[in-house]
Order: C-alpha cells, then sequence, then structure tokens
C-alpha cells in the first residue's frame, strides 16, 4: 500500500493522515510521542450571565439543548456510567432529530447495545459518526462501512487528554446523574438512577462550551458530595428518569462457572503468588469479566492464608472487591465505575472507597497517573499475537465490537497479565498478528492460557521469578503452534480498503485502523 | 489630576493604566465588565517525563526549587492554611538568596506577621513585589514606599480568577500539605502540620508551571482524600516541619468579651430575626472575627427557640460552627478554612463538613458560585462612607495593614450586614469617603452600629421588612454625623503621590490605589 492518505506508524501499522478533516499523528512508538503547546483554554465565562441565586434550572433537557444553542455540526457528549441502562443519550438524539439538526459528533465515554435505537439517526444523517467505543450493533454498524464519518476508538485515559489537549472540542456535554442541585452539583451516589460516581464526564465538565446536568433526583443545595461542580454548569433539567437501574448494573459481574476459565484465573494467581506479586502493600487491578473477578477470588484465598493486605485495588467495583475491603484485605479501591449496587453503597459510605476519574487514574498527559503505581493488572483480549501485541475491539473476523475503556492505560502497571483462553470457538486467540493493535506488545508481559503460562522475554526479571516454580510455562510460539494444532490455520482475513474507525494511543497518536468487512 | 498614568474608574476612583508593566482594566462597575478570551492553557505535560511508579520525591526544598528552574523575575506562590504558624515561604525565598536569585514575585493567598521576615529580601531584590494581601508589618513597609514593585491585593475569588485567566502566570508553586504521598496526593487533613484544607492552593495546582508539594507526613500512595491532585504535582519533598501547630490556628476564633461588640452582635442578629431571614433552610457566613463569632452564637439561640435548622453555613470553621453541626442546627459546613483544631477534625470526620475552595465559592469568572445562594454574611470593616462603599485594607491614616480575604466575594450574598462600632480610639468608621474603596456601597445593605442601624435605601424589601419592629433604626449620614460630633471632624488624609499597591474587584479590573503615605 502506497497511499499518501496513509502512513505507517512505528508499529508497522497503516494509519490515515487525516481522520475526520483533522490532521492526524502516528504512533511513533511506546513513551517516544512528547506533545507541544498547550492545554485547550475554555472561554471565560462571568458569573453575571449565571443567576445570582444559582438556580440553573430549565423545563426539559429540549429547553437545555436550545439554549445551549444546539446546531448543525456540534460535538455532544455523554457518559457511560448508566451502562445498558442509559436513559439519556437516545432522548437527545430524539431532540436534535426533532429540531432538524444534522451532521452531530457523538462523543460518549462508551457505548451500549441499548444505543443501538441511535443507528436511525446515523442513517438519516442526525449523527454524522461516533468518536468513542462503538460496542455491538453499532460496531456492526460501523463495519460494514455504514457511518458518515470515522469512528475514533481511545481509552478512558485517551478521552480525558483529547479533551485537555483540544484534539477534541466538547460543544455540548450532557451529563446525567443519580442526584443533583439546581446550580448543577452533582454526584453518582444516590437517588434513583444511582450509578455510583461520574468520573467519566470530568472532563466534559470541565472543557465543553456548555454542560447540561439532567437528574431525576433534584436535591436542596448543596448536593453533598459534589463529584461534578455547579461551577462548570450551564443548565440543569430535572427528568422524570434518566437511568434504569436494572440495567445500570453491568451483566458481566458475576464469577465464572465455567472450569476452564476457573482452571485461567488459578493459574493467573498461582502466578501471581510465584513471581511475588502478592505481598504486603501490594497494589492490582482485574476487570469486571468472570474470570477477572475469579482471579480476585482466588487473590482473596492467597491473601487470608498469608496474611497480609493490599494497599489498594483499583476497581470497577463490585460485591467481590467491597467485601475484600470490609474484610480489611484492601486498605482502598481506587474507583473508576461501580459495577453493582454493592459498589454504589460501598462508595457512598465508605471513605476508603474512594471516586477517581480519568484524569487521576490514566490522563497521559499529565504529570503522571495512577495506572503506572499499579502491581499488577489482570486483562482480556480478543486476540493476541507472537509479538504479544493484543487486540481488543475487533474480533478475528474484523468486525469492531468492544471499546478500548481503560485496558490500554492499564498496560502501564508493573505487570500486565493476560488470562484468555487458547482459543474461542474454534478460533485461535493467540495468532500471528493481531487483526487490530491496541496494546503495544512490549507492554504485555505474561500470556496465560489453560495449555500454559508464556512470558514476555523482554521480562528477563519475571522468568527467573518462577523458574522452577512448578507453573506450566511455555511460550508464545508454542501456544500459537498449540491452536493452529487444534484449530487449523485461520483464513488470513482480507478486509476492504475503506477505513472505518482508527484506534488511538493513550497520547492521542494513531496505534491502527479498522477497515471495513467485505 | 490629569495624569495620563491613571484613569478614573466607574466608582471614580483614580487607578493606573499599567501596573508592573501589564495593562489594566478600570472597573466598569459591579456586573458590568465582561471578560472576552479564554482562560490560560497550562502547557501540555507528558507522563513519559515523570517516574513510572509516580514516586516524585527529591531530598530538599532547595533541590526541587533547583529542578523546578527558580531562576530571576519569577513568579513564586505559596497559600496561607498555616496562617501564621507558616514554616514555608521565608524557608522559600532563603533558597532563592541563597542561590542568588532576584526580582521574584511572591503570589500568597495572604501573608501573616510571620512573613515579617521577608523584609530583608524586599529590601535586598531577591523579592521584587508581592502579589497578596499585605498585613501589618509588609504592609507597613509597603504604605512607606519601600516596595520595589506595586501590590495587587485581591480578594481569594480574585486571586483564583486572576490565575484562571492567566492575569497572573506562576512559575513555581509550592504547597505545604500536612500529608502527602510520593505522588503528590494531598491534603491538610491530618498530621502535625494538619490545617484543615487546601482550597487556597487549588488554583496554584492546576495552572503553575511546576508544583511542588511539601509535607512532614509523608504517607505511602493513595493520601486519601486528595484534596490536590498529584497528577498536577512535579516534585514532592519531606520535611522536618512546615508549620507550627499553635500558630496554625488562628487568634482570632475567640467569641468577644466586649460588652459593646456583644450588644452588636446581638442587634445584628436581631435584625436577622426581623427581617426574616433566619428561617427553616436559611444560609449564613460570619468571619472569623469575635463580633461574627458572637453573632453565630445569638443565632444558634433564636434557631433552638424557633426549632429550625440551617442548610448550610459558609466556614471559616471554627469550634462554635462544629457544635452548631454536630447539634444538627446546620446540615452542612461549606468551608473554606478551619481555624481551630475542632474545624480540623470535623472537617476530617465528618461527611457534612466539606471543604471547598476559591473556585467552588467565589470565582466571578466561572458559571456561578456560591457567593450568591448565601442568604446573609455578617463582615467587618475598616471604613464605610455616605454611600455604603466600605474598605477593609487600609486604615484612615493611610496604612495598608489587612488583606481582602473573601470579603469581596461575599458581598455577593443576598444580604450583607456589616456590624462595626461607630468610632474606633476616637477615629470614626462611619465617613464622608472611605479611604480605599473595596467593596461598592450598592452591595452592602445594612450597617449595625452600638447607635443604630442603617439600611442601604437601595433595599426597600428590608426597609419594609423591619417597620415597626421596634430596632434601633436611623441613616448612614446620621450615623456620620453622630460619629463626628463625638469624635470631632477627622482630618481629611493627604496621601502622597506614589501609589503603592492597587485593590483589585473580584473580576479583575481596577477598583481603588492606595497610595504611600506621606
Amino acid at each position: 500500500m502506497n497511499n499518501p492518505d496513509y502512513i505507517k506508524n512505528a508499529a508497522g501499522r497503516m494509519v490515515p493522515v487525516m481522520v475526520n478533516g483533522k490532521p492526524q499523528v502516528e504512533f511513533k512508538g511506546v513513551n517516544k510521542y512528547r506533545p507541544d503547546g498547550n492545554k485547550y483554554a475554555p472561554p471565560i465565562p462571568s458569573s453575571n450571565n449565571y443567576p445570582s441565586d444559582g438556580d440553573k434550572r430549565v423545563p426539559s433537557l429540549k429547553e437545555a439543548l436550545k439554549k445551549s444553542g444546539l446546531k448543525n455540526g456540534m460535538c455532544i457528549s455523554t457518559h457511560h456510567h448508566f451502562r445498558n441502562g442509559d436513559l439519556l443519550a437516545n432522548q437527545i438524539f430524539d431532540v436534535a432529530h426533532e429540531l432538524g439538526v444534522k451532521d452531530l459528533v457523538w462523543f460518549p465515554s462508551a457505548s451500549f447495545p441499548c444505543h443501538e435505537y441511535l443507528i436511525k439517526y446515523l442513517e438519516d444523517g442526525t449523527i454524522h459518526h461516533i468518536e468513542g467505543s462503538m460496542n455491538g450493533p453499532l460496531g456492526r454498524f460501523t463495519s460494514e462501512g455504514k457511518m458518515k464519518g470515522l469512528g475514533v476508538l481511545r481509552s478512558h485515559g485517551g478521552r480525558y487528554q483529547a479533551v485537555q489537549d483540544g484534539d477534541i472540542h466538547i460543544d455540548i456535554a450532557v451529563i446525567g446523574a443519580g442526584s443533583a442541585d439546581p446550580f448543577g452539583n452533582a454526584n453518582g451516589l444516590s437517588g434513583p438512577s444511582a450509578s455510583g460516581l461520574l468520573g467519566f464526564a470530568f472532563a466534559d465538565s470541565q472543557y465543553a462550551d456548555r454542560v447540561i446536568v439532567a437528574t431525576d433526583n433534584m436535591v436542596d443545595f448543596p448536593c453533598i458530595p459534589w463529584q461534578i461542580h455547579g461551577n462548570y454548569v450551564d443548565f440543569t433539567v430535572e427528568m422524570d428518569r434518566i437511568g434504569d437501574p436494572e440495567q445500570i448494573i453491568s451483566g458481566t459481574t458475576r464469577i465464572t462457572r465455567s472450569p476452564d476459565r476457573l482452571f485461567l484465573a488459578e493459574l493467573t494467581a498461582r502466578f501471581c503468588e510465584e513471581a511475588g506479586i502478592i505481598k504486603d502493600g501490594f497494589s492490582f487491578q482485574s476487570g469486571a469479566g468472570g474470570t477477572s473477578l475469579a482471579v480476585g477470588e482466588y487473590f482473596r484465598k492467597i491473601m487470608r492464608e498469608k496474611q497480609i493486605k493490599a494497599r489498594f485495588a483499583r476497581g470497577g467495583s463490585n460485591t467481590y472487591l467491597v467485601s475484600m475491603l470490609e474484610e480489611g484485605l484492601v486498605e482502598f479501591i481506587l474507583d473508576g465505575q461501580t459495577f453493582d449496587l454493592e459498589g454504589v453503597r460501598s462508595m457512598r459510605e465508605n471513605p476508603s472507597h474512594v471516586w477517581t476519574s480519568p484524569f487521576t487514574s490514566y490522563n497521559h498527559h499529565s504529570k503522571g497517573n495512577f495506572a503506572g503505581m499499579v502491581d499488577v493488572v489482570i486483562l482480556g483480549a480478543t486476540e493476541i499475537d507472537l509479538d504479544f501485541n493484543a487486540n481488543v475491539v475487533t474480533h478475528s473476523d474484523g468486525y469492531l465490537l468492544h471499546g478500548v475503556g481503560g485496558w490500554q492505560n492499564c498496560l502501564f502497571s508493573k505487570t500486565v497479565i493476560l488470562p484468555v483462553p487458547l482459543f474461542r470457538d474454534r478460533i485461535p486467540v493467540i495468532r500471528e498478528k493481531v487483526t487490530t493493535l491496541c496494546g503495544p506488545g512490549e507492554m504485555i508481559d505474561v500470556v496465560v492460557t489453560e495449555r500454559g503460562i508464556a512470558i514476555n522475554p523482554l521480562r528477563k526479571d519475571l522468568l527467573d521469578k518462577v523458574k522452577g516454580s512448578g507453573l506450566p510455562l511455555t511460550s508464545i510460539e508454542e501456544l500459537w503452534k498449540e491452536a493452529e494444532k487444534i484449530c487449523g490455520k485461520p483464513e488470513s482475513l482480507e478486509h476492504g480498503d475503506k477505513p472505518v474507525a482508527v484506534v488511538k494511543w493513550v497520547d492521542g497518536t494513531l496505534l491502527d485502523t479498522v477497515w471495513e468487512v467485505k
């Protein structure tokens, strides 16, 4: 491919030089790109222009959007703390459609199956494109080349970075909040649509031109604690319902019962124990998937036996992690999102269950962030290749079905472990080359499969530590061969020539392109 | 005076067109100035340049200052949460002096008598000038025309505004913290130098080029809660002592025993009762002075009798306000600074004792702030004139002896009451014209003296409410006449031609000039 519209980046991937009309910087390598210039500077507001008694209420979301100056081509942001129970994003675009507004950019912190509803607005031109995760139905729609603009996938930290640095300019942020006061102070801790925290909306509140806070639990000033500062808010709206509590709770928060996955989890925990990672004062983060949860339970067992405790665990939180906090096995939970009502309750009641934001946890363009301080993270992947590169957004058939989430950011942890099955539905997970590059292999330390554990040769220290431990050590090449032996050599995927989305690295550079599925 | 270097502002005061080489905007009237342009945008940092394990410790303050690139002409900021127990600011300039650095601007959020030590550095050119309050000895030094540059007095909110808008650029912020972790997360809640909160350093952390956190209580990551985000911090320093706990506690936090002042306080509380201000769900703020504290106690009595509670009180907090919170008479304290150890304890333990910052409470260049939501504030003044204009920074002899603090910001409250004696040391407080204008008369509603209460004629609503109440109502003119009858007509002050400081209004415009004392 020798097309002036593309450039080969430091990972050898072809990425477009322009995305949705904006010039791009290609991935330069891990920790290689050094930003210049200054952060985005919002216009200076004046209290003169806001009600002196602090009451910013307007009667409806429509009114708030109109007062915010909603018009063609604007960028509208939302957060995903309501997950699949979000009742707000769809209504925003209903209003836009009703008002005849076109070519909007939707900039969610993540999308969910409930947002399949928006496909009609992608089709009729109300929404031009989405910058954010395009999970499930929206991903399929995108992969089939049907979205007018190019999708832009960012990590949670990358989203903060993009807003902070002005890579994207939010015209109107709509922030659904479990509780809020008329001034706009808001939190997710209580009310019928409590979602725990609002960290994913923090950047939006700071940097958007207009900020709308919508709630179904309007309380008198002051709404305490304020996770969102009313001082950044233009309008507040009281609505009947902003979220469906049953769907706010994620479906992925049960420990796996699959013996295969339990085995993976146990092997992962054993690895951590043998490698000396589980020690007094250590820290860990494991995701919300069934296997990750199971890893946490094995950690608990080891910690009880050894009578040690963790200084902190990074959430997503859920009933399991909360019980470790309450048992005293974990001193602090530094939480980015609560996955169940126990998480919400704990965060509301326990000062050691701390709410964070992508700014504190993940923003690469800060003076450091929390990610690098975590001793070990347990993450998933759709594919891993011989260079330990990993993919989390596309499947091997090329379909874009997942978002990046905090995954890229977590790669900065001291030890990154990916427990994955060797294959899924007879499709190898360990492959010669990943379909889409989301995480450079140099950042991925250990791959745990049911057929053995491969340690990245760059981590000689880890290799030394577990030598002679009795763990089933192998190499990534062996795993790859075994996968192909069992599943057969996968057909190489021929993608279309048209890009449908790009994957950004944590520093805003372009890591890879997602192509149309033929 | 027809000097091109000065301009007459909307309050009729002559103010310089340039201050320390920077062009100024003159005061345009309350809520008249509309800022254009954008906030200050700090350079984009990258985590690449910070230790991946988050440990930003350097061995000494000197090392931190050197690594921060300390050099001639820089602006160094500090906060005043340690009040007269601050052991940090003087050390910073000791280092600067040792390194031969000259012409620094010191930008404290307030200065105290302990900073008299810095006069030698003002004299030898280490410090060029101070932007911030110049209390006591520093004020006297300034008033005598000895400071090289012009002092710039700002309210707490105006200081946030100035930093946010780029009116002042902080090169290095040094933030003393009761507790901190090696990453720079910090709070004032615990440790030997606990000062309660760090809100006055919030702007500095967000906008300074380099941020140093110094503590005498370094804890393991994470320092919870983080009032200062480590993500904004460049270097952390562990020091032996950063504050003198006995001096951190303000000396002004005892209820007055003076019968005259108690009478003033009682009259003020009675006025609030008669005017219908003290009702269920109301809010109030009274300062840390003896009279203000006494007002709070009278409020308590009325609230108990009427069985009502306040929705919130704004602090400065102290043992009296905390006891009202704990008694259930106040639902929330929204606190800007703790004045005693009870305040610190309550803030540490009670989630309803909330730490704020000048950003949330006072910044005029936000989308609103808390000041306008407070039903009544009780404030002091050195002088009040026939137009209800008030002065808080100079005495009638022209000496600059106090800072503005949050005083100007509090004028945005729904009702502003100044309980003052008619005269002090036979010098009238009620005067024809204030020496220095700090608060425009249209914002000051009620003046309470031992000889009667004067209500600003602009507040017809208040006049109506207290008609026939039996309160000793009078007019400001009558008070003025009575003061002159008792004290004699004060000689008019002839100030020198040289400006020594300027007083900014909350929007960054120039409200008045402080002149050299002849």
